[in-house]
């Protein structure tokens, strides 16, 4: 399989569903899946799906469909989910902690190496985790090598955390703090709560 | 402002982004925004933005702009932000408690009423929040008016509890497990953060 530069926006977002529902298929040890299947599951249309396989080389058979462990490996390297990365988290509070212990991303390769705070004494994750004084941050990232940090502080702090990140030479950043943060010459992916509460509050109202 | 039943899907999706960043404007007191200034946040052609607004009858001045607070208003009326939401948490782990604390959604007017979990005893919301017993679930539904269900738990839970809520007649459920549950008659917004992981480590590995 071929790495496409050409992957469009649009199906580069559809990547991660399609690689979990290949996955949980996988799980269930079904092997073959119709484009139709796929399409049913992401509420778009099978010749859409073949689209986005065709972007990056994958043709199902006719009638048979696609091999489910070939797929997912395939869509899995595209989203560099063959690798492994050192992951940091940055703010122990309730977010923080429900990322560290959520084992859904070490089984993806995200291995979760230390969480910091700007308190550890008080903080019930003592003892418990990696858990390392803000204070110590600098001195972790010189002695470690650190691929992704994970953002769970207060908003007004990302800017200036991201900054120190990217001095420091970690340029992949997971920012979950309520605040849209672009740096240029880093890789930055903001969740959004609220948006995903606003689309069900529009879809309650409008029963769409 | 006339609720077009046509808005596109795409729109839709994109209408809490613009909600977020007109607010953020209001709040810094700036009156009047472009679409080209709309295009630049949103990463998307301002034509597209002119066009977005166009299909609910907002309509800029050429050289002027759009005014900051009609146009958030209008938008937050279509998503039905113009209203109140009685919400429970049902799970008190680390995500449930994350967003109880999270002062972002009643500011929207999603108010939080009672947290729901399996063990009372021993959660650490216990005195500190309207911490209920799951199986007080059923009567407190009975007795207070509840529009909105967001789902913490584990996964295998959820199916059931959705059913349960429907039985309840509560239809709008914000699913946090990382699971996709459709249910018929049901409105339900599933957050899979797992996928916004795996984008990032797609743009690290591609620099986009």
């Amino acid at each position: 399989m071929q790495k496409s530069k050409n992957i469009s926006e649009a199906t580069i977002k559809r990547l991660p569903r399609y690689y979990r529902y290949l996955k949980e298929l996988e799980q269930q040890n079904i092997e073959r899946v119709s484009s139709e299947k796929l399409a049913l599951l992401l509420s778009i249309t099978a010749s859409k799906v073949r689209q986005d396989f065709c972007t990056f080389g994958a043709f199902g058979m006719q009638g048979y469909g696609y091999d489910v462990t070939n797929l997912r490996k395939e869509i899995g390297a595209i989203l560099g989910l063959d690798k492994e990365y050192n992951v940091i988290i940055i703010g122990a509070g309730n977010i923080g902690k429900a990322l560290y212990r959520y084992s859904g991303f070490s089984d993806e390769g995200f291995r979760i190496k230390a969480i910091f705070d700007i308190d550890v004494e008080n903080n019930s994750f003592k003892n418990k985790a990696n858990l390392l004084h803000i204070d110590e941050l600098n001195n972790y990232l010189y002695e470690h090598p650190v691929d992704i940090a994970v953002i769970c502080t207060q908003k007004e702090m990302v800017v200036d955390l991201c900054n120190k990140l990217k001095e420091c030479g970690i340029t992949s950043v997971w920012n979950f703090a309520p605040i849209d943060v672009v740096i240029p010459g880093m890789v930055i992916e903001n969740i959004n709560m609220s948006e995903s509460l606003f689309l069900l509050s529009y879809r309650m109202n409008n029963n769409k």
